[in-house]
């Protein structure tokens, strides 16, 4: 790390910066420029940095700490610089194959995502999206089925020889939903909620952690580091949109999310259209988009009937748009070098 | 509500909004302009409203859907017009008198905890804050004392006379802390971690739920009901600084909020120049503008030795500092009418 | 348009508001909620709308005025159904073929412009661009060549057979510029640089306005209305990226908004993935993505020894690189029925 | 500067930017850490900082490039430690006593201009604001009244004994408005009007930068320069809100960049809570903040009849509102040590 002192540091505070990088036990290199003395700490572990950047920025005549090194291990490419392909039961997540999750933003009725799902496995996608416990920003929307919900999801997995992803929200049920589900969403409002990460980290199910509404890539992937610490390392990535002062879009895809992404890290990355545009009639063109730029999954919301939807009926897919969507996704992937 | 068709929208499918309504029991009234047709839904209940608008927003003939009433309601000032003052054993918040919340970032040592905690209280500080549990953006960073560190609050605060705010994070922890807090800050983490929210309903401690870093105050509001509609009408707000593209400051303190808030809300507001600037050097004149704009408490992070503070030490003041800040708020109290 | 009435708003004050809405020559449509009494006023003219839309908003006993139709004319797909196609010179923009326009972010030399112009060229870009005029954040870099640089473009792409792109800045060099350049481009600080707009709608030259860093896609669209409105039809829009709080990119490459413009505008929308990202190693998946997701054309920063140019050399690729892009898009252009 | 080196940067690539830099004439103070090479760079005189740091960051095996010192000279305290107090014909802007600028939005007739002013200079302000010209996001919107709007506000306040500020948007205006205006406001779309900025430079008379929507105070006070180095250093900023998120306010107003400036710069700081807001109920509380947090000078717009301004109603004072916040305003400035 680089500590840059104030301008008007004296010799004596600057002795004293010095003194305590040393007695951290680290080496240290001064730089004396004419407006501003630099002192680089060479050495000092990941699982101190944070601590003594934060010490150190608190010193008066200290004016900027700066971290050379990215401040996450088990996630950054740099540890593993192999790409991450999760197995989930058979389906791989991370390598050539484009893995699609697809099925109503909601599970409402059996019938409703017996629906959904029977047409997103026949257009070809291979894990079923839906959920039992619903963020809702209103308290008056609806909320979920909760367990029942996810008894319908598994059911109808099992017998579509699909796999089930769905959210977690709450840490006292992390154990309860592995039971049903195969992958563990957690979603953009808790990607900080630390006790969740910390549960999913003990847990051996696959997770997909989406990014906070505005959290920056690094933060994103220290959220993802707490839960390899835990040592679950099926930890795959998804972009879902930031919050900006954009209004046309409910949220904003950042794309360019996916490759500045597999520049830092091994895992996974999944893009989801539907909650990124919040538009039904831009989830065509973000998908192939977000096929082209790179992602290795997809996640899109299917509904039989989006104006019976019980949530985000604007931004689901009919079954029929869903089969051309794959119909049209086929020769972008292929373009890329990537199957479906 | 207001449902704007779209422009191409034929009669049919006028009249199967129009029928919508009314199937759903409430008043049908269509202008149509040269252009567009409007349609304007009346008497549809709050309770209702989120799930009608979001299931004619997925009409492909629907343009927009326009609330026009606020997505909230114990929470407006229309429900309630005149503010709510909380009482916390006798520490008012909301009236007259600004409430001064003041102690270290995190308990580190009960030494460290009882210097600040004296310096704040003879300073004029009621309540004593500081972290037992802290959400930390790197799992490296310090996660808290936990327990031991709500028992060291609860017993300087009992021996000096003041009142405790400390975080929950995790839900299995409400009860737990609220054995030992006064007032439960929810932070910005979590300000969309319902089931916290929820847990938090329950409860009749005190609440002071956090802004979300890049939560709109509309969706601040829709937190603080999910806490007001589980029973618990001790809620307050605080503004701790939203995530912008600035960088020279850790956030931006949206001090417009304040006066915004007490034009929707009945609910007390406090303000975080601690966190909502990041700096030390900028804390001073934002807790004089956040008493001049409106804000009916402040909570600022106090630490005898900020150098070594174990987190955030770049924005805590020292006592001392604390002491000058306190002389120099009061007559900024006073000329808007307030006391300290 | 729809005026929603201040819920204390008085029997008189309601009528104070159709009276105006009548005395402008406009229907008035009332509905009267239990709540709140919104207000339609009907077949307001474009032309009039905003400011009787601000009048309204003055007045203390509304409480929001909302606008219905889009707040521009000549930029509408209602206004023009049909995609605009423009011609530069035998090239079109806006059709099947998608625009390559490639070359040095700044003119430096001749020789250097010569060296990337010939390149792109090459392998396929039939548009050279190169900036003359540079807008620098900060005064003391690189401020451009000036009109020794519009010589260089307009002298290499005579050349080389191609047409030239480039930037104008001041009002005062927009008959300059059209001499040299056959389309002048409108960059991102100037997007409301109003009187450059004006200028720019009396040429005939065609223009690329690029958006703001932090403009609404609304807002872009009243932009490009500015140009329309002078009488220069020939206008396209460049998404460049916008600015949000992630620092990894230089801005966030917004590509949602190609396919919303589609919804919305009949004009050709270019993208740029050098300025929208910032960092070289981005740029290809990026152009990718842009391809699939809609975009009329491109532009793309290529320099022949990115480490020795004056300006962005960081987001600059070399002709190498360019040569391979060109030879992966093409298999995404076709993918999605489009070629290069 | 510190030049960080990729972590996979070999012997040569090391040696390479290390000769660059002593090519250059500066010198080169590597720190070789385990994982990656931090290169610092001493003696790089401003003027050629941000050309050297963009050509190394344009090589593959550069991470980063770092500049330590601000990229401003003239706008810096380190330069000028003491406070700029300007002198506009008597009236001190950056002094102990806080300047009032007030009257309408834009001049639109001799009546309303005079109405407003007269009650501005009777209740205690000292310029008289109103736009001639108005950058306005929609062409159908009022545009002013041009040269003769100017004129009104000359005649008026040489008649009230004011001074004059009013916008100047075009760089072939400069010399006009100056001849009518004590100084010239550049707007929030015009701070990176590079054509713009240097004809304010080449200007004496003094100037207000008002802040970018989306401007960083690094880039502000880098568009500062530009001015400042013309030679003109009658240069005050003004901050008017930034473009977020939150719709509720129709910018965020950044207080913490009033306190943040008087850190970074010598220049005075104005606050303007009308475009700030966007709301009248609002201006009254974030004037007041504004004077705590440490403005110099405050602009406020006031309209004797705001339902009948052409342009920003909603945001004006009445004539008796003003005069309501100059009478609340006093004692908050006595608090802070300053005066009216």
């Amino acid at each position: 790390m680089i500590v840059v002192m104030a301008n008007h540091a004296t010799a004596e505070q600057i002795q004293d910066v010095e003194s305590r990088i040393q007695d951290w036990g680290y080496g240290v290199h001064p730089i004396y420029g004419s407006e501003r003395t630099v002192i680089g700490a060479v050495g000092v572990p990941e699982a101190d940095k944070a601590r003594y950047m934060e010490s150190l920025e608190a010193l008066p005549y200290v004016e900027q700490v700066i971290g050379i090194l990215r401040p996450y291990k088990f996630a950054s490419r740099d540890y593993k610089p192999e790409d991450t392909v999760i197995d989930v039961n058979g389906i791989p997540i991370g390598g050539n194959q484009i893995a699609i999750m697809a099925g109503p933003c909601t599970v409402e009725t059996y019938e409703q995502t017996w629906e959904s799902a029977k047409a997103c496995r026949d257009a070809g996608a291979t894990i079923l999206r839906g959920g039992a416990y619903k963020p809702s920003t209103s308290p008056y929307s609806f909320q979920g089925l909760g367990v029942e919900g996810l008894k319908i999801l598994r059911d109808i997995a099992n017998k579509l020889e699909m796999q089930v992803i769905t959210e977690v929200m709450d840490v006292r049920n992390v154990e309860l939903v592995s039971q049903y589900a195969d992958i563990l969403q957690i979603g953009t409002r808790n990607m900080q909620n630390y006790d969740l990460l910390r549960e999913a980290g003990k847990s051996r199910t696959a997770v997909m952690l989406k990014r906070g509404m505005s959290a920056k890539i690094e933060e994103w992937l220290q959220a993802a580091e707490y839960i390899l610490l835990g040592g679950n390392t099926n930890v795959m990535l998804c972009e879902r949109g930031i919050r900006t002062f954009e209004t046309y879009t409910r949220n904003t895809l950042d794309l360019s999310a996916v490759p500045a992404l597999k520049e830092l890290t091994h895992l996974p990355v999944i893009v989801d259209p539907s909650q990124g545009t919040g538009k039904r009639s831009l989830v065509l063109a973000l998908t192939k988009a977000a096929v082209a730029v790179g992602a290795d999954g997809l996640i899109i919301e299917v509904h039989p009937h989006p104006e019976q939807a019980l949530k985000d009926g604007a931004q689901s897919l009919t079954c029929e748009h869903f089969v051309q969507l794959m119909k049209e996704l086929r020769p972008v992937a292929e373009a890329v070098g990537r199957s479906l």
